[in-house]
């Protein structure tokens, strides 16, 4: 890089990385006091910034829920595309999903709970697409498990409904997340494993 | 019943009917809103009384929460009791115990969502106690999962973590409930069986 772009770089860096931290706290916040019970005062005091110097870096309340619901989506829509393109069962498959959302709730708690519970804070057009692709998820979700019935692995269940199942259990890690569990994350996702997919696979 | 008791006892009952439709409305402002964000004046707004009136039913907002919380606790208490006392295996028992808890969701929905997540804003000494028949009633329905074990029915599996599972995949029905699901509600039981209890069987 020559001098010339590092020195443009510099500054890009450093307010992207300053968005960044603005973006973990707010999820924090968000999570625990909610979006609508979280002021941008509040936010701003928790950073150590002033509440005018935070409007440099992020217009609105609104603009850091869109940032962190759509950036949870394109992990997820990213992950669930190299699913479907991937070889293996549908069980094998459905293994893996498991593990991507447990993961996921594990390593990026504060931003997966916003974008799961805080969401329909949303203004349009951000709400209804986020809606959609949410319904767009669990459907694509649910045809793994369809492909699995069709293929006699899995047993004859309603496939919208064993996602919901799934996708709860999962939801449900926050209390463990916050409680001194004594189960350690690998051992917390090997059990839901052995339930959960166990619980979808056809026997005998 | 004679004349003089009969008298004695309409006000009686009128006044307990009235405290059961404020219990009611409170559990449905406490799911929506949250207990925090509910006061004793939009309480009574929305059942059409005066606040000054309210509180000759009830002497204070956690007054409310704790008849809810501890209402639901004495009807899981009570279930769990029967369970232990019944003759069956550990997987018919936790077959019992599921469709119990789905039931509760289904049929005492606001009351059970609140008992769940809104129990924190108890006061003492209902705050601890509460807390403390949580954790009981966990330990011996994790309980019954370790009697299975032990009897080679239920595969080798983490039992508190699986009672997680269980609970969390149940507190999940709240979207189905809001949601315009395409499923019954016997139905969204059958596929939790199906997936949760099976899960949970030793196979082989």
């Amino acid at each position: 890089m020559n001098i010339y772009l590092w020195y443009m770089a510099t500054p890009r860096r450093q307010r992207a990385s300053k968005k960044e931290l603005i973006l973990r706290k707010a999820a924090s916040m968000f999570r625990e006091k909610g979006f609508a019970a979280t002021s941008m005062r509040d936010l701003a005091e928790t950073i150590g910034i002033e509440a005018a110097s935070l409007y440099n870096h992020i217009r609105s309340k609104n603009e850091i829920l869109e940032a962190i619901c759509f950036g949870v989506a394109n992990r997820f829509n990213a992950h669930l595309d190299t699913i479907e393109a991937a070889s293996g069962t549908p069980i094998s498959k459905l293994e893996t999903l498991l593990r991507f959302h447990i993961g996921q709730m594990v390593d990026h708690y504060e931003e997966v709970f916003v974008a799961d519970r805080e969401w329909k804070h949303l203004e349009e057009p951000y709400l209804s697409n986020f809606h959609t692709q949410r319904r767009t998820y669990r459907k694509r979700f649910a045809g793994i498990i369809e492909e699995g019935i069709r293929h006699n692995q899995i047993k004859q269940i309603d496939a919208p409904t064993a996602v919901l199942i799934i996708l709860h259990a999962v939801s449900g890690i926050e209390s463990w997340h916050r409680s001194s569990a004594k189960v350690s994350a690998q051992q917390l996702e090997d059990n839901m494993v052995l339930i959960l997919i166990d619980g979808l696979r056809k026997h005998g």
